[in-house]
């Protein structure tokens, strides 16, 4: 730790993801020049979530202050479906789309086994047990994303947990996006979209 | 302010610089993934410098805890030249080219007149009040950015200070960089390479 404040702080920036030295250097600087208020204000939010914010008991959302996150507290959720995400980014995302009624599981990452991250990172043994012991549900989509890591964490999670429980187990569909033009859908999107294509007339 | 400290935090950060709102989010939640003592220690860094990074007296360098910054404090700078700068950054670019050793003078900016930047924003006043007080300094070298906001600048405290001291003034050079070719220098530098030709023979 450096005894300079400034070099300090341009050291601590630039550990976050996608920050370098430089970066680091003009986001302190800028502190620098704004209102003490609005520093200390930032560090106020820091210490407020290091201190308050904690997983989800039930989903592994995060949560403020309290033991359930806001989506598990909801009274109006279906409690009979249960939608596997990888990263909280995801759950927000199909929060907005407003086109799911049911609760999450957050894995917090998908399966990377070159990076070391095996199954014992991500909180599939919570999901094991919430399915053990929740006896409301009786479906799982799995909602990880539609990439060569996220196929084979919906793989691994659909072979451990067929033996946990008799459930309904889907994954999300993946074709070409909505209200683009086939010409710029990439062919990755477009040749999945022809496999998984729906029989509309028998 | 929210309720939600995440959202407090996302919204906190989104108020950097070149830090949109997906940006922070995935900020806040990269810090949340943390250890909480990375996450204090970041706050502790920005209560540190909030509470103890100030303005040099003398050149508004920044400095910590002390009066004077680590440049006016060093006892082996030229007393007699100055080299007037729009930032830190540029500085510290002067600082670690090491072709300097004189001190300098940050104006913190350079003049917008249509962003409202005037002089009055800038340490135009703490300069005229230096060289004023300080007998030793006998030039200036303007070393704002070879920009139309760095040149008017430049002519700006060329024209202010010419009344207040008799003084030797200077701008720094501007041409094509050392090192390229001369094919990739853009052409604003190639034509003021050529305009500022130097005579090698008589």
């Amino acid at each position: 730790v450096s005894h300079d404040p400034i070099l300090r702080l341009v050291n601590e920036l630039s550990l976050l993801p996608g920050i370098g030295e430089r970066t680091a250097l003009r986001l302190a600087l800028h502190l620098l020049e704004q209102k003490k208020e609005q520093v200390m204000s930032l560090a106020e939010s820091l210490v407020e979530v290091a201190k308050n914010v904690r997983e989800c008991t039930t989903c592994c959302n995060l949560t403020a202050y309290a033991e359930l996150c806001t989506v598990c507290q909801k009274p109006g959720r279906d409690q009979s479906v249960v939608a596997v995400v990888s990263c909280i980014q995801d759950l927000m995302a199909i929060e907005s789309s407003a086109s799911f009624r049911g609760r999450y599981h957050v894995l917090h990452g998908v399966l990377k086994p070159l990076n070391g991250i095996g199954p014992d990172r991500l909180r599939i043994d919570a999901l094991k047990h919430r399915l053990t012991n929740d006896v409301a549900i009786e479906e799982l989509i799995l909602a990880t994303p539609a990439t060569v890591e996220g196929e084979a964490t919906a793989l691994f999670i659909r072979e451990t947990l067929k033996e946990v429980k008799a459930l309904k187990m889907s994954r999300i569909a993946s074709g070409v996006p909505v209200g683009g033009d086939l010409q710029f859908a990439d062919r990755l999107s477009l040749s999945r979209a022809l496999l998984m294509r729906q029989q509309i007339i028998e």
